[in-house]
């Protein structure tokens, strides 16, 4: 699995703290160890803070390339915030993320193409978040659709079929791990597919639970990039062995050692 | 997911010495504790124990109806022992099990339909368990055509597709995955899909992980019941959580303690 660490947010109380207090080093300390928990890439989302959210974002690419190399996942629904950023990213940039709705598609894509970047694209359009699965599948054709045509590789193609409380919306997490299995059968090769998991269990009790189930029947329907907290080691355990037993990697006693060991 | 509990196991080294020592006491009190833990139904093998497997199986199925009425699984590959003990069942009876080899399968299907009981059917036949999915497919269509031509409805009906053990064949849960989503389309309704789940993980380290990752992997693939310890809470919480992401429950903060209340 593709891991996306979702901690460095401004949603969280220490975050928004660095950033208001420009605490680099508070930054730098708290990425270095979501790339040491195994993380394939960071999301850098500068949450409420800040009056200017071009220059939060900024500071944010900045303090945490400094000490890293890792892929930058630039988390904002700002087309103004991705324009400025992207193209500052020195490893890799993921843009996280447009609307299916073909304009913003054509405008998302090009600016993954002119940066060599990839791109999050949501089931998602002006009238919002589909309550079933067809109009899920159908914005997610829209999606490979446009970016074929555009150019732009199914590897630089994450779609995300947005999955949203199981206390508010109970039929939603059925309905997304369907929409998974379907969306993996739109393009040869197929495009990477990721949840921002932690949704799932919004205002519940036994959040980790929640993620950590969700996390494996999502993987088993066709997942294979995910936002989490990549310091949950129950769920990173979980993860390591979702993917032994899809055949992904070959059993040894110290499977969760070896694997974090890369 | 139909809980069947795997406990009452001759294996286990204080069920073989209650057989040994004709310790009905002990068999009932660990009887109880799976009833109480939330199995729908209780496995019962006599293991090695014993000189006479048709009169040990005789006791465990009579200490166990003098405490509980909850339906009971016959766990014995031999005749002989089906043929007399599966008609002394005052509940329910599940016969496990039979191979899809079509005399196997005329011979137990009529011994199901004689006791109003239910029958697990392996996709294994005479030439062993098959090491691909075509082939478990291929069993599994001839165990459902068998019973619907002799009348053993798809809700008496549990089909196995054995799942082997991850350190010796890699590739098996994964297929056993593709199989279970397949086994569903079989007939409508669809014949319950049951697997002896702690057979995954054996002689592997993290044994109560693996099992409980591969069930949540399974119960997401169309798994619908299963033989395993409901006295493994973690393993519990992970069907009740599953059950909920399914849409099979409602949320509430509560719902583990409100699913174990029944």
């Amino acid at each position: 699995m593709f891991v996306i660490s979702e901690r460095i947010n401004g949603m969280f109380t220490d975050v928004r703290r660095f950033i208001e207090n420009k605490d680099k080093e508070g930054v730098q300390k708290l990425a270095l160890a979501h790339v040491e928990a195994g993380s394939s890439a960071l999301d850098l989302n500068v949450g409420p803070a800040g009056s200017d959210p071009i220059e939060a974002m900024k500071w944010l690419v900045e303090c945490v390339q400094e000490v890293t190399d890792i892929a930058l996942c630039i988390d904002t629904p700002r087309w103004s915030v991705q324009k400025e950023v992207v193209p500052m990213v020195k490893s890799r940039a993921i843009i996280n993320s447009t609307k299916a709705d073909p304009e913003d598609l054509q405008k998302y894509i090009q600016l993954a193409l002119d940066n060599n970047a990839a791109l999050v694209a949501l089931t998602i359009d002006k009238d919002g978040v589909p309550s079933n699965v067809d109009k899920r599948l159908e914005l997610g054709a829209q999606i490979v659709m446009v970016a074929t045509e555009m150019g732009l590789g199914m590897d630089d193609l994450f779609i995300d079929p947005i999955i949203l409380p199981v206390n508010v919306a109970p039929a939603q997490p059925k309905n997304v791990m369907e929409t998974l299995q379907q969306l993996k059968l739109l393009a040869d090769p197929a495009p990477h597919l990721v949840l921002g998991l932690s949704n799932v269990s919004q205002n519940c009790a036994n959040r980790n639970l929640i993620n950590r189930v969700y996390l494996v029947m999502a993987l088993a329907a066709g997942l294979d990039a995910a936002i989490v907290d990549a310091l949950d080691k129950e769920l990173m355990d979980a993860v390591i062995t979702t993917e032994l037993l899809k055949g992904n990697a070959i059993y040894c006693d110290s499977f969760l050692e070896a694997h974090r060991m890369g």
